[in-house]
């Protein structure tokens, strides 16, 4: 990410980030505008838990008939298990943000993240989103990032350009918010991506998808599956003529874009987990696989164990095996390597003698890397996570006061 | 539990436990010996970890035999991940405690517990054994409880009596330990009963399958299960002549019987998960089915959020209705009412205005009940966990130092 450009929007798109008061009186930034100065692709992944807020609900219709042009989200509350109450402030929050725009009620999507179980204060929003309409500019994402956080104790922005073989130049940017109840198949998890990028609202589904399933899936800060939780992207095809077509090296490139972004947003909603002292990477290699590698691998970012193990910076690799043995993944306990870092401490399933003190020290690095190879194949797969901290209790044991 | 009984064996039983110097020089009990006077039923539930231990393995053998007269079992160190010397380790073990006795050494199972990756000290191991044969007896058993224990902080036994239909009076007896990595099918959780009803072991098998199903799979501390889980029973019929007979009234009544001290035991293991300050039961009511009811459940006290805030006495049910919803079990978020104790927080899928005070005086019970209905039918499920505390990050940052 080039930092004179961070905080630029790609082309046609503007954004605000305002303080509705709906996280209470103080001045924290709790109403985020997203803007395409025209109808743009739409795509989007969804929470598979089995209770989903009214948003998400109201959000997969509107990106099933594949256009948007606005999305408004609010945090401070989730707006689930609120009853049909739920549903209607969702559409109303989608009118009042059609009607300050002018533009067709069905092009706005709506998301809400934060407690669970409380009704919107209905006002506030439609204040906050007359205040984030006269607010909205192409260079004020940073706020918007800033107006999706909970417990989140950073804005996550990233963002690349890339030249497209077909010669056009486009920009894929995306915000996101998570930081507690975060696991694979997406978790009180947030993400918006905007490209200046022509693209068919299919491929760009199949596209959102794929990169979804190697960055925001391959995450886990507590294993906890939200009601709210959601990826939406638009493509407004503001910087190019022609649209990017299905197996083209213009879509190939598109998508290494896309990982890149998503991944770089979810090592840092990873990093972010609440209480978090460490990022933990996991890297499992030569499996039978990629399904395989991807359960060895988020099982060990799952794991309390390995997380308190971390955060202790003790080289407890036992915890390692013993969650990759949990984790469905098929693979065989006589065959295993283990290294943390560079250091080897299983060779063909057996402990090693090794050097406890470096051990520790590579377990003191701000980024935990542990690697199984699995000697079954060719498939490899990376999951990230964090460490399990005293401060991970306390967010959680009293986060509603 | 009748308290005078507590610490007597079923008929033809001894126990030992004994100070091996396994978990160091202190003077921490950490080998335990179980003797039956006569060859006994066996019968046996193993970890499903991918990777196990040596005596998993060992164990596992000897129990589809059918026949089992001792059981040893070490504490301190797991033996398991130790190579081919791990399996050596394990039948010197049995061959070792064979001799003492004098029975055949295909009649003597082995369990350990511990850290894993470590080979045994068999010197201290060899002594052990010789010691604990000399100590046998039938009133030892809460040292035998108190050396299997590790982050335990107290031994776990459960003993009932019962008076057969077909007029034999036998008892059923217990003991296991098990605090962190506890979790549905198993978990360093080692259970080891001993009847004196005379059972033959493909109806004992099934008995045990059914006991364990409604207790040690209904528990969760942490989510890990570890390569060393097994619960092992015996019946040595010392206390009647004809064996009982499947689908017979003996049969059920000692089925409940041993449901009865294995779920007495689950909630001990439960109640004094690592860091625990309280016990949390959860009830679902009215699902669908059994295995519905039971991953509901399951999934509630499984869930590190549920957990913190149930430490936090914090009534943020939103997290359990959100654990439910990644259960994968089947049931319409617009019906289900839940309950804290006795107090409704959710009518129909929707949020009620309760008394916060009194959700409040509930979570600061020792044991915390949460009951969900969810208007589908008419099975149900009790799982048992506990919160999730400061203690428990301390405990587990640095288990191994």
């Amino acid at each position: 990410m080039n930092s004179a450009q961070r905080h630029q929007l790609p082309m046609g798109f503007r954004a605000a980030g305002v303080c509705a008061g709906i996280k209470g009186r103080g001045s924290k930034l709790d109403l985020a505008l997203l803007v395409s100065d025209r109808p743009a692709s739409a795509a989007g992944v969804f929470t598979t838990n089995r209770v989903q807020a009214p948003c998400v609900l109201y959000t997969r219709e509107r990106v099933r008939a594949g256009k948007l042009q606005a999305l408004v989200i609010n945090s401070g509350s989730a707006n689930a298990c609120t009853g049909e109450q739920g549903m209607r402030d969702t559409q109303q929050m989608a009118l009042w943000t059609a009607a300050q725009l002018n533009v067709p009620a069905e092009l706005v999507a709506v998301a809400s993240t934060g407690v669970v179980g409380v009704p919107l204060p209905m006002p506030r929003i439609q204040a906050g989103i007359e205040q984030a309409v006269t607010g909205l500019g192409p260079d004020h994402v940073a706020q918007a990032a800033e107006a999706i956080m909970t417990t989140d104790t950073h804005a996550k922005l990233a963002s690349t350009h890339v030249k497209l073989p077909g010669c056009a130049r486009v920009q894929v940017s995306a915000i996101a918010k998570g930081s507690g109840m975060i696991h694979p198949n997406l978790a009180t998890m947030l993400a918006f991506v905007m490209t200046d990028a022509a693209v068919p609202c299919e491929l760009l589904q199949a596209m959102v998808r794929q990169a979804a399933d190697v960055s925001f899936n391959m995450i886990s800060v507590d294993g906890d599956t939200s009601t709210n939780d959601m990826v939406v992207a638009l493509a407004n095809g503001a910087a190019m003529t022609e649209p990017v077509q299905a197996g083209s090296a213009d879509a190939q490139a598109l998508q290494q874009a896309l990982d890149h972004v998503l991944i770089d947003l979810a090592k840092q909603i990873a990093r972010d987990g609440e209480g978090a002292t460490k990022l933990l990477e996991v890297h499992v290699e030569q499996a039978a696989s990629v399904e395989d590698a991807r359960r060895a691998a988020r099982a060990v970012v799952r794991s309390n164990l390995v997380k308190a193990a971390v955060f202790g910076e003790d080289a407890n690799w036992g915890r390692v095996i013993v969650a990759m043995g949990n984790s469905g993944a098929d693979w065989d306990p006589a065959k295993v390597d283990l290294f943390l870092g560079d250091l080897q401490v299983v060779r063909a399933g057996a402990g090693m003698v090794f050097d406890e003190e470096r051990a520790r020290a590579i377990l003191h690095q701000p980024t935990v890397e542990i690697r199984a190879r699995l000697h079954q194949g060719h498939a490899h797969a990376t999951a990230w996570g964090c460490d399990l901290t005293y401060d991970y209790v306390k967010i959680n044991a009293d986060y509603r006061t």
